[in-house]
């Protein structure tokens, strides 16, 4: 049975429009009935149909932090230009997720919701640009982290879908590393006595193991400098521990345990090789985009240089490096140096011609 | 009431002996009524009395694997020219820590166990060094990791004592990143219901809390390249999950909780700066010992721009970077590569003119 999360509401997200595509089937074999994609746009579609941009959203965020901090008429991601579709990926509490499984997704509810994949996603989406918004190309895809699987996903999948494409901080096979580190978020919740199997009747109650989760992202998802520099007083904080119990707790223990267990099992297994027996190459060799590959220098889940081997494979790709002394959660772009790059980036990439 | 634990005996451990120095004041107040030290040596004293090398443990280890990978007549740390003195840290499980505190300390057993810090540690071996070996002066202090944190509070605390140091993969004054990595390490103990607030009957008792311990290890204590290059696979294990469960999960439930959990509350706050008001400059120009500052290329707990940062505020230091593909756990000596470097610095300190 679903139930209440007051987190994940337009309270909380601002406007977004919640769109069905029907049945979806898995690729590990189950089925969402009625799946449900909440979806932020910004800007018009022109009539050629050929100005859309797809930003696929990270693990535990939404479109929130992207019509906040990437897109703007003073960002590359300009609404004047282009029409900019966000799409939450499934299990992100706004779209079809396992705390909010009710009516003809009722049966898949909470422990009951099946694994889903970073394919399913990406397949998903090209269903709904296609049947609900009459996209058949786009000038770009562009998204971090888990965002940046579905990215990769997008060009592999569908490389004559995709003209543009800009991962940031993400992989388009993930590393053992990370599949371990994403084990260790997922083992704070479990963990935690009172997620009862996923069967818990509140987030509150499995507030334990969400804190705990947040620890990880403290030691995994900043740099080491973050925490060197206190990087954290930009933020008006007084300690670090002001900055764990202000900041980063609370930012988790309001989401639903399950719903990241769902997104962090998809973040395990992201992996483009999957269209090609297992060969990286073969599948990296598929992508027509022109990619710009954004790792961010100090991340720790997605180090440089695990971008950069990939970025070797694919046939129009750049490798360039986004400095910021966050890490991984660079990407909420708390730093004033961090979108200035990105911009510099993405509007390199929208500008080339392809 | 101290408890039961067949790791920490001569079966595991082989030759060491149990040398007490008696009451022990504690830096925070408390008290360790007979305070007894697990001292394994190798070689003999010269007349002299000044070919004398102290070895302090790291969190986890004892003197088992500096016996087993560091010492040797093929290698600098040879018993053939210098007695070796390992010492193994107060919590260790070998010298009196929780769960062992009986006789004389059984009012410290388990929970009730006072807060260690590193510099109790090198007060204890300092008295022991001088009233059990009559040894006043030592040709080298190393250690890696917490033996690293030791070897410099040695070299602050007792400049006159010490001629040389090489704290390999370790700082002198713990960084904020490294605080919260090892809290984390105590979270997964303590989240256990198991352990009780520290008064479980057995180890075993806790194995939930200390596998998932094991696990931070895992994304932490290795490098991102030891997981994407397997090199698990050098250590005979046919996939990452039969490593975990084969050697890093073992390997640490073997152990005490509460013994990991006081030495981590110890490497928490590791600080030469202590002697000096906070004045890490001031604390690191004590030094007159020559030191040779040994970090491990991909260490994650100890990265070497915060040794480094280190090494430039010590009057005679060299800075030395050691290249380990498994990252800080490194130090086990596992890959054919490592052993080969850390003989050749410390044959060069050892043979340099001090």
């Amino acid at each position: 049975m679903a139930i209440e999360n007051g987190y994940y509401s337009h309270d909380h997200h601002g406007d977004y429009e919640l769109i069905s595509v029907g049945e979806l089937q898995l690729e590990e074999g189950g089925t969402i009935p009625d799946c449900r994609l909440a979806v932020a746009t910004f800007g018009t579609l022109n009539e050629a149909r050929d100005n859309a941009i797809l930003i696929p959203t990270w693990f535990s965020g939404t479109h929130q932090v992207w019509r906040d901090v990437y897109i703007g008429t003073d960002h590359a991601l300009n609404p004047d230009k282009y029409f900019i579709i966000c799409v939450d990926q499934i299990g992100s509490g706004l779209s079809t997720s396992p705390h909010n499984a009710d009516g003809p997704n009722a049966s898949i509810a909470m422990s009951k919701f099946p694994d889903i994949r970073i394919g399913d996603n990406v397949v998903a989406q090209e269903r709904l640009l296609r049947e609900h918004f009459g996209i058949d190309k786009l000038a770009l895809v562009v998204g971090g982290s888990m965002g940046a699987q579905q990215t990769y996903e997008w060009a592999v999948r569908f490389p004559d879908k995709v003209l543009r494409a800009a991962p940031i901080a993400g992989t388009a096979q993930n590393t053992p590393d990370d599949y371990l580190i994403a084990e260790v978020i997922r083992e704070q919740i479990m963990s935690d006595p009172a997620w009862k199997g996923g069967e818990y009747s509140s987030n509150d109650e499995v507030v334990d193991g969400l804190t705990r989760m947040s620890h990880i992202w403290a030691i995994k998802g900043f740099s080491t400098e973050f925490w060197k520099q206190e990087v954290w007083r930009a933020l008006d904080f007084e300690s670090k521990e002001a900055f764990l119990a202000g900041f980063l707790e609370p930012y988790f223990t309001a989401m639903d345990p399950n719903d990241l267990l769902t997104q962090a099992w998809a973040w395990q297994r992201g992996d483009v090789a999957r269209h090609t027996g297992g060969d990286l190459a073969a599948a990296l060799s598929r992508i027509t985009a022109k990619v710009f590959v954004l790792p961010i220098d100090l991340d720790q889940l997605f180090p440089p240089a695990d971008c950069e081997a990939e970025a070797r494979l694919i046939p129009n790709a750049e490798f360039r490096i986004v400095n910021d002394v966050l890490g991984h959660l660079g990407l909420f772009g708390v730093a004033p140096t961090y979108m200035v790059q990105i911009d510099r980036h993405l509007q390199e990439l929208l500008d080339a011609e392809v």
